[in-house]
């Protein structure tokens, strides 16, 4: 069980409450209920678990797991006794169950008095704003939405229903849609790096544009998105990115990207759907990245990428390229001695 | 027009007026007014537009734009009736009648009642202090700077004039100069990593030094800036910062450097003015680098380097090797079979 | 001496009072007292200075200070007149010495009526809680803990006694050892980067572990360390982390490792004890890293580690690899017109 300081149990659920969650067929008796999630190894009678990477077919034949969600194909090597739930996708419905058992809700809803909203600010229905948080004029929040303490709302910013904006980030000139998750320490909507230089030295350019984040999305913990110059800054729905990335003024994500850890984005690029991104890679400005594509962690991109390629190093390549180059350097250095002819 | 719900519109302002603001020569009727900077696409008759880069020609010459910035050589390529700024840099230009026409200034100034000023801090005139900003005793504040909600500046601080530190900013043990900007989320003043270190681990050397900001800097969102560990940590005038940047214990940066994202300077390295960074960028410690000099995205920085080098790679070479050896190595793992030649 | 805005100086010590803290063998009068720290240039008859690296021979054989800590092997060089402080780690025995004119212990403690403590949360003796700082229910903070401006504890967090939680840090889903220090700006147990993915787009699995940081770990400004999914994140015992750090979920770091800024450890990767990892590291997700190992700045680690091994480059191999790769590259690249032979 999750420590229960943090994590709040919900449940017993019965087997065809699981299944309904899930999207499963069940094999077992539907009145069996369950009231945790539990890994395959630890897992007891009373406990869900499932199986996903074939790896572990071994300990799923030898879990004393209640319940277990599998895929038709592994059902006959199910332990006796053990009730199923057959999916296609397991660890999707994993994700579905075990969030049943913990749901994200807090304790309940209410401005805190020791927040700072302002009366020109407009709050939506069982919004939750914890203690330090700041909304200033002009900013919305939608109906159930939980801005954490410390939490900064800038003026004007809209914010959808149904997000969480976590403890200390500082959000402004953004436009927010629904389910959407901005966790600690973010910066959005802050001015994009532009300035005209010349012999005397650098002078700043306004940035007039805006951060648009929509339906869906989740932003890692101290990630920074810089406003638009002129143009917004978009993420699409569905995207996901890490912790520690920095998306630069004008760059326009499409929707369901996974973008790792410490990835930097250079601006006006524009990133395509389904783009799945590793972590320190890096992007030049003004790119077109195709979609479907993914780039191993660490690449350096600095051309416009087809839709559906497969990428790494720096400057990136296709990946077979790229491990082909690696073979061959290592091969060079270690042929001690190889004859080099120089033939001018 | 940018969002009126995060910028405030100016003007509308005369030919002559913007001229002015843009040094730059008339064609056209000075009396014209103009009410807001657009892009040439977008642009109509009582617009300002500007054309920098030459890619832009073709835009320039079927622009509805009511005025635009050019340089002299493109004045005869402007459709009929469009009057004409002219000037030898028109982005700068630019970026000067951009911010008469959203200008930064605040809607205010004073001290939130929400604000946590300590009664032995100094705050100047015309200071704005939004809710939730901490201020410690023996902190100074120079007239008409704006501290964010949430910033938090540390015992002793000194902020100049006209500086903008915005949300959830932390600075400690640092003296800042006038019209610095410090974005959200930027640590600046902390413990620089030193330690003395044996079998039994690490013990902490006191860090006694500080971060100096010169004046016009600019330092971008969660950056952050140690200071000295005796030394001080230097960053000079009229440098710009971006986003998530690291800048190390006793790190000393000359003037109007341009440091993009995700940059790591470590400590002791000393780098001279006007240098360019590209992004995430690394320098190992204790490095001299030569003013003027400029260095490619993903440069791993190892050596010193003499002013007005351009360098790229990791680790760092003169541009034009780096791109050979990426070519070489392109070739040689191409060339299916190569033969190599072993002399021993 | 370091500027008293910041720095509170106390002394005076006796020479036998700084040997007992030095834990160093006294040559010269007991008595004497020294009144500050000063580096060997810069120091006068009052004065402790050290003498570590080799480099610095000169400058000791030419000091001012009145008492200098080295090792035995340099004691005959000294300038006539100085004490000597004699020990196998100089600068660890200055780290204490250092630390003793400059205690780190701030000036009173108590809760700032600024600060919001949630009445079910635990508050131990002498902790200092400064202004806009948020302590949410159940959590629990030690004895002699200081909690600073602005920083969150999430519910049910524990930190334990003598810790420092700096500035703008935000902690939820955690627990914390003795002395510990998180500077500005920090993000600890936010969410895991856990979801099951499909066609349709991306579903968060719950993350149901927590971050443990054992003692006396220190944690850099804007390092960003996720809660674990179900497994917890762990920080051994006096690792040292540097700034912009990303720790993944299920990450666990060994005993006093020291980690530079801005590396990435991917999700349930195991880091052993002693590991000495350089700036902008990558590793990838569950790897085995042993005790002892290290690796250059900007590694891209993809495979287990043996123990003690000494890595660089990415992806990352045996160091001397890595300096003949790079060198082959270099040759290769220069030998304009090199001869290669297809063979097929």
């Amino acid at each position: 069980m999750a420590d229960p300081r943090f994590f709040r149990l919900s449940g017993p659920f019965r087997l065809d409450e699981l299944a309904e969650m899930a999207g499963a067929e069940i094999v077992g008796d539907t009145e069996n209920t369950f009231n945790d999630v539990r890994h395959l190894e630890d897992a007891g009678p009373t406990h869900v678990s499932f199986l996903d990477n074939k790896q572990y077919v071994d300990a799923f034949t030898k879990s004393g797991a209640g319940a277990c969600i599998v895929r038709a194909e592994f059902a006959e090597r199910a332990p006796r006794g053990m009730s199923l739930l057959i999916t296609p996708e397991p660890y999707m419905a994993y994700a579905r169950v075990a969030s049943a058992f913990y749901p994200a809700a807090p304790d309940g809803h209410g401005i805190s008095p020791s927040a700072h909203v302002d009366p020109r600010a407009s709050i939506g229905a069982n919004v939750r704003i914890m203690p330090g948080a700041v909304i200033f004029q002009g900013a919305e929040v939608g109906d159930n939405s939980i801005i954490g303490a410390n939490a900064v709302i800038g003026h004007g910013c809209v914010i959808g229903t149904n997000c969480q904006i976590n403890a200390n980030a500082a959000l402004s000139h953004c436009l927010i849609g629904d389910r959407v998750i901005v966790h600690h320490g973010v910066s959005i909507g802050q001015d994009g790096f532009g300035f005209a230089s010349n012999a005397d030295g650098h002078t700043k350019v306004p940035q007039l544009g805006r951060v648009i984040i929509e339906d869906d999305v989740e932003i890692g913990a101290n990630t920074t998105i810089d406003r638009g110059a002129g143009p917004d800054t978009v993420i699409g729905a569905g995207t996901m990115i890490d912790n520690l990335v920095q998306i630069a003024h004008n760059v326009q994500i499409g929707r369901n990207c996974v973008i790792v850890s410490q990835v930097g984005i250079s601006g006006s690029t524009k990133i395509g759907d389904f783009v799945v991104i590793g972590g320190q890679a890096g992007f030049t400005g003004h790119l077109e990245i195709g979609s479907g594509s993914q780039f191993a962690a660490r690449s350096g991109v600095m051309r416009n990428v087809e839709p559906g390629s497969i990428l790494g190093g720096a400057p990136a390549k296709p990946i077979r390229e790229w491990m082909r180059e690696i073979a061959t350097l290592e091969r060079l250095a270690k042929a001690k001695g190889t004859k080099i002819t120089k033939t001018e």
